[in-house]
């Protein structure tokens, strides 16, 4: 916990007045080089690969363990976001290390350098290279201020050409584990401290069109009106209702909305509006969206206003490996906390990794369910029992290596 | 119609796409020497008062009648918003001068510079110098370029100083009518060619500010959510729902809305947005802003919102006066239509004068209600029966006279 606040501090923010770390930039430099050494005294040898991620590797084996997050931040970020799940596989090695533990297995803790696409506009980047997800056409982006990543890499003394290099063989792996906030709410509801990931949730987004009228918002009779508005607020609600009364994981979100003119004066003609839907099962958000529209259709029949329904994109749901899910869970358990089963709605790295080896992610809790925002919060009580998880699962998995 | 139509000409309009006529730019100026030209053909003896407006004047007597609308237009407007009433006024003087009719007062037909606040951020500009209700400090604006309301006058041979000498002595006045497009869609929809204005709405406007918590659109349960946008959402239908639900006169909108931080994959904060309520009573608007808010605290309260509502404006209703309405009344019964009571929502010179002496509107049907766009459009057999209301109104007033 302290080694997190520490990275929150000024030497390890781009910005002056908030937490803001970005991928490749000086902060991340300094961050690497701190971590590198708290990798160093839990006895592991570090490496950083060719995606510019820092690697601490411990033991030897057939086979690798990874215990990963990252360590880059989102703009005014808050300190647990990544560096949590990073400094909590460093201090599983230091036990295990302290302990003198010879494990069937190597364990290597990654520390991946962009997670939050906050600089180059391609989130993941860098556990993309690991699992090999990536062609060579993603690496052509461009930061704000116009910098490539090409240059990005080569002032950090990379090179993009050698970036795809940081592809693991998944022949070579075990399994990948991921420790990290929950970012949301549910756990602190459950009076819970860690609650076992199921899947990243699948998620549909829409981008919504209606059109109206646009009037006079005196001369226009109540009865009279296609007011686009009225109409999507009846949507909003339709959303809210059918994803409130499904299962706790299928969550609907109305973002971003505009409406024109946009005058005080004037009834709305046209608005715009986006829908974000998701789910820890393609059954479940298939269904809720399948009623969505439905509901979307008959409100706008009725109105009399024109609905354009545009689905701008579509993830389908990562979900985590049954059996290291299992080992988690019984992990959890003998740490003394029941094994809560929890979809992330948010993605993260892990979800990268689950085609190409069993994963698993443990959440633990945030106050308030804050993230993204300096007022982030864990209990260090939690972090404690996410680490004994964390050990009891080497246990479990070193139990079931043969 | 046909003057109407050429008002709405490339000559008459200071933009080259659409029709587009300000207070004293050069399409104001051109359409008056036109207007003059036509004021002159009906009889009438013509002069520009100190506002810059136009008045004809036909025949002699103690008090006099204005009939009056306004030349000036919004941008990208059609072409029957005030220059369709002076068009009327006009005939109606044509007519009385072709049939040699000597009335017991003096009609005067203005048209008004500036009613629509297109260029100076202050509408009803020019009424408001001929009612005497401005005073000086009013004068002291500026048009989008920088232009004072000083300098344009002076461009145009006329002088600030002298401004509100425009003033007429309401003890000279019979009364004022006026003739207007409806600029709604009440009239169509009541398969009527003419209304007769009861009163011109009073009209509040809030300005509503809603919190709630921002949030991750995955991480964040239904349950567990504070969403301002579908708070929002609610209040709009239950806006839409206590208006719809009273007399055809009361009417609401949400015309403006903004979500923060507006971002499709988080869930709203916080919401900020319109509400303008009008009513043809002060005690329908009273009753309805109370039921209004009523709702607003009580869904905020539900959701756990913040609600801040800030009272932005207020206005008291117009009441046209009763004894010109029913001889309107029955001029429009006269020329074969029913009397059909309506309020009007809009603002318009007519509520300018009521304060200071007897007024009456007529409404004329417009296709579809819609005005402030070059698709507004007038049949021209209601032009006519509008005509024939405003001569058998004056065959009214002069047998009311004695």
């Amino acid at each position: 916990m302290a080694r997190c606040d520490a990275l929150g501090g000024r030497r390890f923010s781009d910005h002056p007045d908030y937490l803001f770390r970005p991928y490749l930039g000086p902060a991340h430099q300094a961050a690497l080089d701190q971590v590198r050494t708290w990798m160093h005294e839990a006895g592991m040898t570090t490496r950083i690969d060719a995606a510019g991620n820092l690697v601490g590797r411990y033991g030897e084996g057939l086979k690798t363990l990874l215990v990963a997050s990252h360590i880059d931040s989102v703009r005014d970020a808050g300190r647990y976001d990544g560096p949590l799940g990073v400094m909590l596989g460093i201090e599983m090695v230091a036990a295990l290390h302290a302990a003198r533990r010879k494990l069937p297995f190597a364990v290597e803790v990654y520390a991946f350098g962009d997670e939050e696409g906050s600089r180059f506009p391609a989130p993941m980047l860098c556990s993309r290279a690991v699992a090999g997800g990536l062609d060579a056409a993603a690496l052509d982006v461009t930061d704000a201020q116009g910098v490539t990543l090409s240059q990005a890499l080569e002032a950090n003394g990379l090179d993009i050409a050698r970036f795809l290099q940081a592809r693991r063989d998944p022949a070579d792996l075990l399994g990948y584990v991921e420790a990290h906030i929950e970012q949301g709410p549910v756990l602190e509801a459950e009076d819970l401290a860690l609650g076992v990931v199921t899947a990243i949730a699948a998620q549909i987004r829409y981008a919504v069109r209606l059109t109206g009228v646009a009037g006079h918002a005196g001369t226009n009779a109540m009865a009279l009106r296609k007011d686009a508005l009225a109409g999507a607020a009846e949507m909003m609600l339709a959303i809210e209702r059918i994803t409130g009364g499904g299962p706790p994981d299928l969550v609907g979100t109305v973002g971003r909305i505009a409406a024109l003119p946009g005058a005080p004066n004037v009834v709305p003609g046209e608005v715009n509006f986006t829908i974000d839907l998701r789910a820890g099962t393609a059954e479940v958000l298939s269904a809720a969206e399948t009623a969505v529209v439905f509901e979307l259709v008959a409100i706008a029949e009725r109105r009399g206003l024109g609905l354009m329904l545009d689905k701008a994109h579509e993830l389908p749901p990562s979900p985590c490996d049954p059996a290291l899910r299992t080992l988690l869970g019984r992990a959890v358990e003998a740490a003394a906390v029941p094994a809560y089963d929890i979809v992330s709605g948010a993605g993260h790295d892990a979800m990268i990794f689950s085609p190409i080896t069993p994963s698993a992610m443990l959440f633990i809790r945030c106050k308030g369910g804050i993230s993204h925002n300096p007022l982030e919060s864990v209990d260090p009580a939690d972090a404690g029992l996410a680490l004994r998880a964390l050990l009891n699962f080497v246990d479990q998995l070193e139990a079931a290596h043969d």
